[in-house]
């Protein structure tokens, strides 16, 4: 922890003050001997394709039998080849157990300092190898593969660390308490124990699966828990390699590596219920589908859950100062990792009389177009668009678009087709710029729910205060993350705070230039409400760790 | 809140440093003006015995229609009359939601100083009101209604509002964000917004009511949340009373009285799945039955739930170095309300070969009969009988150790034979000296899971790691909130404290003298642990509030 103490001091001012802050640099060229780095994060992943993958160095691997798993890379779109042990549920259980005994009786400081170690080791020997293996499974760009799925992730890790200290530092272990009964003085030594609630089971996603794997996992593990991670079988590899890095760390510093382990599946043979209602299962950490996810939360009991869904995220555009910048961070933010990003926008609404501006009216019509034509000249620069856009993780992605566009009849009309783009460092990617559509309001059962991928609805509205009920209402009863409004009007924004603060969806409001509008910002920026569909839990609060561990106390007279 | 600051910090360091404080007098004699305050406090109480009960002194009593509670105070087993109007359920929702939106608009300190008001209305005004109603409700002596549901549970009330600033005081309500992207700094002005689940349900027991139902009722009113308040329908009185004053106090502040409202169904009629799974509850406090408590808990999804149910209390008799010592607080301890206590002793697992003490081994039976003979001492004696043993609340206890009688065949002996003794005030009263059964640990199914009232089983076992082992397991599986432990023997000791910090009872080692061995101090011990089938939660530390409310946020650019 002495390591640490100078970086997790301003981790929790920040985590306190909500500023702008992280210990790494923000690109990979600011990494330090930022090549050499990546020349070598690039050869690890690379010897990981094709292979087994050993979870420890002293597997003796050669016994080990592996299954190949189902990654595909969305840039070659062909398979990674890594195999990898598939242990037996129970034993990674009855494992997992085991360790929590020595590990729950250290100290939550030492718990914090040995996994602030994890943080740094992933950050100084492994975040270049894990940035190419969410390449790799996920089509994440290169430079969202280190930012959003290496440092932020990290950022988001440590916040999850700054959480669970407040949580336990607050709690006193011993006490002395001292009271009259009658005339005789009771004097009575107690101590207080936190004790955790067991095995966590951590769900992780293809698209995005380190962004809400690092903080999850922090935060059973500080509460002094056991990890198993689940991932999802398309995107493995970046939690095989995490997973690893935590039991290396783990056995360095005396402690049982098994307290984190991983359980794969198939999408055919799925274990995903059978984790969650394991007996040992104390904790779930969900990320992944609405389905799913809403399963887990009406089954999860006795265990406890936290989950992150998805949702329709909605944008309202009432006025705008400089509507041609907004249009502009719109069209970036729809194309942004082709919208595969839980914070992506989905449904757009706009008055039918079009949207308010200094220089007048400007139509329905327009808009749409101008937004439309904006996200087509992102997806006609195949460099703009490989750093944009990246890649389609999933083929289902793309089957979704052509069935879609099947049904449009007369619900509304296609205001973008989508087309592949050539990737120019991968000519064989899974690409797809995005498709836009244009609705009437009235045709909410189409658009409502997520539509996965490059896809979405600019929705015409009989006027201003029928689009943000509209698109609150959607929010809050199917679920939304964030929310974007562009308007001049102080009055409209603030009734357009509070009903998006009621429906549970983080609001940015009249947001323009280079910053991506669905940023989420590590120690500042609260991720999920857990207001609506859209999850139960944010990342990283204090209730997303503070039911995670127990209080139990033991009491006898003092002695004199 | 300027009124009660001094109050409010010394509660958070009581709260931090787990030392003994309370600001109100222990005993009923202590209280200022005592013979005055009391004589109010029954006359209060008696006016409302045959009279519809008004919630709001603007009711215009006259055209409201009550209907008869189901309340028989145990002294005299006459019906109080009490009648109550039983709103509609959809209408005392539909009011409590309406409420919210100015509540959660107060800021939380706002807040509970609005809580920190009812507190002492309740203290100043209703507390030998509310001591006589839980008297004739739940059958508690005098002392132990003004202190255990009295200011005890107004210190509980205080706790609950300590752990809800902490819970909201530490997050930020804005802060300014910048950061640089590319060449521009993007400078964002962010507020935070805390928003309450809605409205919660609080289910109230009939022994106990005000005890777990008032640091409820503040934890999610400080969070900003509405309470609907469902009464056991044999003891509704004390809850009615605490319900008016919180609605006196709210609209003396200008806030709508109907943030805190009530049910009321009958054991014929229950209610209670109908509040749990109505579409507008975020929240389930539950104390009760196991069986419902269970329910509740499997059930309440999407509402988050809050449980303490019952279990079996364990005691462990190694070895003593005042055997006597211990059968004295054991005795008083079985003894005290009748074991109508969630925190009572029911099963005692002694070894074989008997208790070890300075002066050489005292053997089972002996042990067993000293401990049923001071049980039976305090029964002999009407006063102190009163004073400790108090009444029976329900007539299905005495109903239930009448069965228990006819069960014992081969399985057990009858080790004290249960009776009424003649209550020296109310000769009518509903009383019951205990009842105590020996048992070998192989009857496990007859003794395991709680049998409420003054029950309890002497369990014979192989030896003191058996006992041990019995005992910590049996609370495991079946529940426990508390557990008490006689050992001189160091080694034992700490494998007891690691056995029952795992199965989550709360344990007390070698006390003896006047202090109740159960007894739970406000601002030290931790209530229920949530660790075992005893309860989901504890009252009250972080957990039990920081859930209780959710973040939003909102973010535009800064204004140069």
């Amino acid at each position: 922890m002495e390591r640490h103490r100078a970086l997790f001091e301003k981790a929790k001012d920040a985590c306190r003050e909500r500023f702008c802050w992280s210990p790494f640099p923000e690109t990979p060229a600011q990494y330090p001997d930022h090549e050499k780095a990546d020349a070598l994060g690039r050869a690890a992943f690379e010897r990981h394709c094709g292979r087994l993958f050993q979870m420890s160095d002293d597997a003796g691997g050669g016994k080990q039998a592996g299954i190949a798993s189902e990654e595909v890379s969305p840039y070659t779109q062909k398979p990674l080849g890594t195999s990898y042990v598939h242990p037996q549920i129970d034993t990674v259980f009855t494992d997992a157990k085991q360790a929590v005994r020595s590990w729950s009786q250290a100290t939550p400081r030492e718990r914090i300092g040995v996994l602030l170690e994890v943080v740094d080791r992933i950050y100084r020997e492994h975040l270049f190898e894990i940035a190419h293996a969410v390449m790799h499974t996920a089509g994440q760009s290169y430079n969202m593969a280190y930012a959003g799925s290496g440092v932020n992730a990290l950022d988001r890790a440590i916040e999850a660390l700054v959480y669970a200290d407040q949580a336990t530092s607050s709690i006193a272990t011993s006490a002395t308490w001292e009271r009259k009964f009658g005339k005789t003085t009771i004097s009575l030594q107690k101590t207080y124990r936190l004790i955790p609630r067991g095995v966590a089971v951590c769900f992780t996603c293809a698209t995005f699966a380190t962004w809400n794997a690092w903080p999850s996992m922090m935060a059973s593990l500080a509460t002094g828990n056991a990890v198993i991670v689940k991932p999802h079988p398309t995107a493995v590899l970046p939690m095989a390699i995490s997973v690893r890095v935590f039991r290396q760390v783990l056995q360095q510093f005396g402690f049982d590596p098994n307290l984190v382990g991983m359980v794969l599946d198939s999408t055919t043979e799925p274990v995903g219920k059978i984790l969650v209602k394991h007996p040992d299962t104390s904790i779930v950490d969900f990320t992944g589908s609405v389905k799913f996810g809403q399963w887990v939360e009406a089954n999860a009991h006795p265990a406890i859950c936290f989950t992150e869904t998805a949702g329709c995220n909605t944008v309202v555009l009432e006025s705008a100062d400089d509507l041609e910048a907004a249009i502009r961070s719109l069209a970036t933010t729809l194309c942004m990792f082709s919208a595969q990003m839980c914070t992506s926008p989905q449904n757009i609404y706009i008055p039918a009389a079009g949207v308010k501006t200094p220089q007048g009216m400007v139509s329905f019509d327009n808009v749409a177009e101008r937004l439309a034509a904006a996200v087509d000249a992102i997806g006609a620069e195949p460099k703009k668009a490989s750093m944009i856009l990246a890649a389609i993780q999933s083929p289902a992605t793309l089957a979704q678009m052509k069935q879609l566009r099947e049904e449009v009849g007369d619900q509304g009309t296609v205001l973008l087709e989508p087309r592949s783009y050539a990737h120019p460092e991968y000519p064989g990617a899974r690409t797809s710029t995005p498709m836009m559509l244009k609705v009437k309001a009235g045709a909410g059962d189409w658009y409502r729910g997520e539509r996965f991928g490059p896809i979405s609805f600019v929705i015409e509205c009989r006027d201003a205060s029928d689009a943000l009920s509209n698109a609150s209402s959607d929010v809050a009863r199917h679920g939304g993350l964030t929310a974007f409004l562009y308007s001049s009007d102080e009055a409209f924004i603030a009734r357009a705070e509070s009903a998006y603060a009621r429906a549970g969806a983080q609001l940015t409001i009249n947001l323009t230039g280079p910053m991506p509008l669905n940023f989420a910002a590590a120690y500042s920026d609260y991720h999920v409400t857990g207001l609506n569909a859209a999850g139960n839990a944010s990342l990283t609060d204090l209730s997303f760790v503070a039911s995670r561990f127990r209080i139990t106390q033991s009491r006898r007279p003092s002695t004199v």
